[in-house]
């Protein structure tokens, strides 16, 4: 068994600095979008200057209205309306998400403290009985900093993405005015500026945390690692909260405002008119970036603990190899490097200068960074792992070669870019299933709803055969440790995801905000053709954090059941049976609630923007304003009451079946609700992204068999549109929070096994 | 352990008596019917000269238009028309089926054949290896004819289901014009003639085919039982066929015909100037009626084999205690005669007076066949059964009361009748859910989806924990046999649930008659109250099917999980989890196969309707015929071609598994595609039929909610018509369908266990 090239000297030293350029780095990408500048001087960067060079040949697109200085105070205008409404929304959302986070801080404390009583003597290991572990109550005191840091690391993050989003959107509709290209590199650097920050400051606080605790717990790292598993806990319980209140709040807003904008007033999207345009554009802000942000800082920060936990009970826990040990966070640091080159090819290697360049260029970026990871993983394997060693199998060690664990890292890295291209091919209007979507709208919205809805669950076949092929081999070849790797694998290159994702709202919101400042058509058009790019690529998003939440809480499964204490969670007995096909049921219980959340909200945001047109004089003359406030207090005391019986349903379930039933019945519970929140999750959000853009399709009419089912307000249109609010909230309520529901139960119960395995099962233990 | 009171010959008298019992009362239901003259003559039971003696004061309704001969004539007319569509598809139908069913029979003779190589001499048994078994040539071709078996009765079931119900359809609508009561029986009566048909042919059929088995078996009652599983997948894979195939049909006419009828050209369900009405009415009962009643045939002859083939291991097998392993059949004994009295409740010792009387009087049904069997299983038990046995449980004998096996069968029985009241629950608009459902056509077809969707997600909580208690309880207390019993329980009153069934379309098709004849407003409306009535019964009937399903088929995972020879099923192996995760996303697949092929032909089917509106001059005035044959051409030629697709894929995965990745993954794919069927069937047929319902609320506007609302035409109405037509293929055919393919899978995987057990998991052995 040979060592790793790379010193724990040098690991010490690769990982904060990976970190810190990734931060430096963004820094530099919000810099660069700061040169825009939104206020009427037009000091600095002034594209007045730039006007006479930027005219190249290829660059056929006109600049118009650069000079037009009302247009840039009301954009700055409209941005403040739009920043302002996140940030107050989202510090309601944190008050009650902070009583949350103390109440289960506290309730971690305690459930871990009980373990042992709150005994403060060391006590024999779990699983090295021959040498002595810190206390129980460590573990409970740590667990619970550990859960408070995950907790403000999520919601830094999502807090911070939202800020970038709602500084560049107004900046990226200025920057429309001087071509498709340029709003594009825009849009694209903001979402970089997110993507880098939440990677680089996930990475950080972990290796900080790591390197604290350590100094407690010295040479106990099955101890320590099993206290930073609450990392993982804590950022995934934020982004529950999150992707729920996140969800309904964007989706209540669209839903009312489309209903009755778009389908009883006839006007158009974002239109100013609409009292509830503001809370929409808002919506997309804190549901779309700050929700999803959070909701991968969960994955990746429950990956990397899975990883880490298992990895500790290993021969690089056992032998103190701390490079091995750091593996996942070398793959991480990796990321950073690797993703920051891909990023440099869409903003300045290449230029766009056409809207057909946008989508190819993002997925340019997918592929690129895929290709260069794979090389980035085989450098990082091959310097820091030792040849040969062995990794903990449901009590059993067993043996890996350095080559199987480079195997199982890049088959999760290639499986997620496998699921992206099927998102792309099922919810990408260039391909024929999107395109029989729209030619289902001839025959009206139910043929609509029935094509959406079995294109969404076709989309599964594929991602699903990806994701067993991926947990077979990674299975295979190094048990958990090789799942919880291939989650890595797939998250490697979540700066890069990032980016692109969080580009797709800011580009919609750039749209709004060209309408509501009364700019253009021609910008319209660039600003929506950047946003139909997005819609793909948010679907795509989507796959990912699906794809990896597959994975991830598979990983989680497999740590909770060791820590637990069982050795094989056999289907065939009651206990597990019956946890299976109630955790299959979970899902359908959750979307149930988000869903009608969502129905019910936009339904009173439909009576209120009703009441407006109805009562405000001048109001679709354009000549009175309306009142966009009540609008956005509707959707945040929607969805802030709304989210407490869904988030209710996934904190309470793993604690209840615990206790009460036990660590068996528990396994099933986590196994049933993962693979079948996984179908629901992928069949929704491609459903929701299909009938999207199926409308676009139509809307856009750019072939022949496009224009004979539009023009917007054709009877086929019609049927389109109500595909479209009804895949709202499938898309981006319920779908995308099944992801955080299947890995929160896991982590949850991975945080409490010590206390199950000691108190749980009490009515089984009773009869 | 004191031997069962009941001799075993009393046994070989019982069981047949009880069949034949069963067998004559549903003839004289028939004759009953058959007294409603369907000519011009009214001679023998003549409504004129009842006319004078028919008008007791309660009876408010007035009778009318009994005399007028013109209106039979084309009643007769016209299920003639529909007589004759629906036959010649089920020919049709037989015709594809049989090739299937011979090429699959001798797919499992050489199957099974090869085991030991074809060989003709015995071997040791394979749970008691000290006794010489027949060889297994034997098993292959017993099973083959056991299948063949299975399949025709399955076939003969669901034709004679499908002749009384278009020999009653006319005869129902002739009745309403004598008030509902009248009409209700003879809808009713129908309905019973092929509940219990079928369940005493089941039994029949079964007890003649074991006791001829038993003349080559002799003793050995393992081989003979495990070749009487063939029984189950015939009459499994028939249903598998007659549910998607029906289920195709049914819905491509139905959803046709709703959206030019009713939808483009503003005419009534149900018009005769409607090409695709006949088409229609065909399709409840090739759909509803013979598919449905293949379904159930299937469950009860799988529940039934699952039990026998477990206690034929069990203590009742090795002491050859017959009495005691024809429990099974003896409870379904007993069911036929609960059945029988339960029926007289409904058409003998109460009349039907008011609409309002007739779901209350469905639903006693219910609940009096409930009370009833209860103490029907408790005779069947305390006689037949010794006070203390042994069950066979993975590879151990575990010893279980009589009590506690009474507890199994009751608990499965108790089980239904939950889930039923849940499915009225949410399926009836009786209640609030379907009502906030209506309430939400409101603000369009968008949230009327959205609620209906939560609706039918929500409706799958109570049914699941209903279905997770009666498996824990009669798991823990007799192993699979315990769940094959509890399956057995909840089908026990089989008779009266198809009963129920039936009469829904029954009426529906009375209804269509009425309507095609130029009947009165009024006898309209009577018909409209039946199939109100209707739609939940077909809910609560569906309710049962898949909450049987899922018992049935975890019993067959159980029994082909004991005769594979594998211990464990454990999830935290690559293998089972593999399988796990990608049997959960097959009823995925196969809905999106249904729901596709119900999408394309329904747009095949609107384009031949507006083809012939447009074409065929008069027929908007109803001066022309239209021609109804295309369109029974198109719905049967769709169907034909739609149902091999998913009929291929449920037929086919469990051998390409099983022979390729072997019995470990099988065992994950069938507990994977139980678990997450389940949620889909239940949760699509309450969705579906809550929209139904939704639109029949606005409809009738009995509320003063409902008023506000309507009245038909307006824009809510319009949105749920949507909402119905999406929930057609939902509640019809992918929906139902499912069930089959959960048992579907399981059966055919018991079957074939010792193949695979054999000569499966080639691509694991190669790597």
């Amino acid at each position: 068994m040979k060592s790793a090239l790379l010193s724990d000297l040098g690991t010490e030293i690769v990982i904060p600095i990976c970190a810190v350029i990734g931060i430096v780095f963004s820094l530099v990408q919000w810099y660069l979008v700061s040169l825009v500048k939104l206020s009427p001087e037009n000091g600095g960067y002034s594209p007045k200057n730039e006007k006479n060079n930027g005219c190249h040949d290829s660059l056929v697109e006109e600049e118009e209205g650069i000079n037009d200085q009302n247009v840039v105070v009301r954009c700055a205008e409209i941005q403040n309306a739009i920043s302002e409404g996140a940030t107050s929304f989202l510090f309601t959302e944190y008050q009650y998400v902070g009583i949350f986070m103390v109440a289960f801080a506290v309730l971690i404390f305690l459930f871990l403290g009980s373990v042992e009583g709150f005994s403060t003597k060391s006590q024999p290991c779990t699983y090295n009985k021959e040498k002595m572990c810190k206390p129980a109550l460590a573990t409970a005191i740590f667990s619970t900093i550990s859960f408070l840091l995950g907790a403000v690391t999520s919601v830094v993050s999502g807090f911070l993405g939202m800020k970038i989003a709602t500084y560049a959107n107004a900046r990226t509709t200025l920057e429309a005015r001087k071509g498709v290209g340029k709003a594009f590199i825009t849009a694209f650097r903001s979402g970089a500026v997110m993507g880098f920050l939440l990677a680089a400051n996930g990475l950080l606080v972990l290796y900080v945390t790591i390197n604290l605790f350590k100094l407690y717990y010295g040479d106990d790292w099955e101890g320590l690692f099993e206290a930073i598993t609450g990392y993982g806990l804590g950022g995934s319980s934020m982004a529950l909260f999150g992707r729920v209140g996140g969800g309904i709040y964007t989706k209540a807003a669209d839903v009312g405002a489309d209903l009755v904008g778009k389908v009883e007033r006839n006007i158009p999207e974002d239109d100013p008119r609409n009292p509830a345009v503001i809370a929409d554009n808002v919506g997309d802000n804190v549901g779309d970036i700050a929700g999803m942000g959070s909701d991968l800082f969960g994955s990746y920060a429950e990956s990397s603990c899975a990883a880490l936990v298992v990895a500790s009970i290993s021969s690089f826990g056992l032998d103190h190899d701390f490079t091995s040990m750091c593996y996942p966070l070398l793959i991480s640091s990796m990321g950073i490097l690797v993703c920051l080159i891909t990023t440099l090819f869409a903003t300045d290697f290449f230029e766009i200068k056409a809207v057909k360049e946008i989508e190819p260029s993002l997925k340019n970026q997918l592929i690129i960074s895929t290709a260069l990871m794979t090389v980035g993983i085989a450098i990082v394997t091959w310097t820091c792992l030792p040849s040969s060693f062995t990794i903990f199998n449901f009590g059993t060690q067993k043996v890996v070669k350095n080559w199987q664990l480079f195997l199982c890292v890049a088959i999760g890295l290639w499986a997620g870019l496998i699921i992206g291209f099927v998102t792309e091919y099922y919810t990408s209007n260039a391909y024929s299933p999107v395109q029989d979507v729209a030619d289902a709208c001839r025959t009206g919205a139910a043929t609509n709803v029935i094509f959406g809805l079995a294109l969404g669950y076709k989309s599964v076949i594929i991602p699903i055969f990806a994701i067993a092929i991926a947990i077979f081999v990674s299975f295979s070849f190094a048990a958990m440790y090789g799942i919880a790797v291939a989650a890595l694998g797939m998250l490697s290159t979540i700066a890069t995801g990032l980016a692109i994702d969080a580009y797709g709202p800011i580009s919609d919101n750039a749209g709004g905000i060209a309408e509501m400042a009364g700019m253009s058509h021609r910008i319209r058009e660039r600003t929506d053709a950047l946003d139909a790019a997005g819609n793909t690529t948010a679907a795509i998003g989507k796959g990912f954090a699906i794809g990896s939440a597959a994975l991830v809480s598979l990983a989680l499964f497999g740590a909770f059941v060791s820590r637990a204490a069982i050795s094989t969670v056999d289907v065939l007995t009651p206990q597990v049976f019956i946890g299976l096909i109630v955790g299959a049921m979970l899902p359908y219980w959750f979307s149930a609630m988000t869903m009608k959340s969502v129905g019910s909200a936009a339904l009173k945001m439909v009576e209120e923007v009703r009441r407006q047109f109805n009562t405000i004089p001048g109001l679709m003359e354009g000549l009175a304003k309306p009142d966009y406030a009540t609008c956005v207090k509707i959707s945040t005391d929607a969805s802030i009451k709304e989210m407490i019986p869904p988030g209710a349903l996934v904190m309470l379930t793993p604690l209840i079946v615990g206790i009460f039933f036990g660590v068996e019945t528990l396994s099933g519970v986590l196994a049933g609700a993962l693979v079948s929140g996984v179908q629901i999750a992928i069949s929704a959000s491609n459903t929701g992204g299909a009938w999207d853009n199926a409308k676009k399709y139509i809307e856009a009419g750019a072939s022949e068999h496009a224009r004979t089912l539009g023009p917007k307000g054709s009877e086929p249109h019609k049927a389109a549109v109500i595909g479209d609010t009804i895949g709202d909230p499938l898309k981006d309520t319920s779908g995308p929070s099944l992801n955080i529901l299947i890995k929160l139960m896991a982590v949850e119960s991975l945080v409490f096994a010590p206390f199950f395995a000691t108190h749980g099962g009490i009515l089984f233990k009773i009869f």
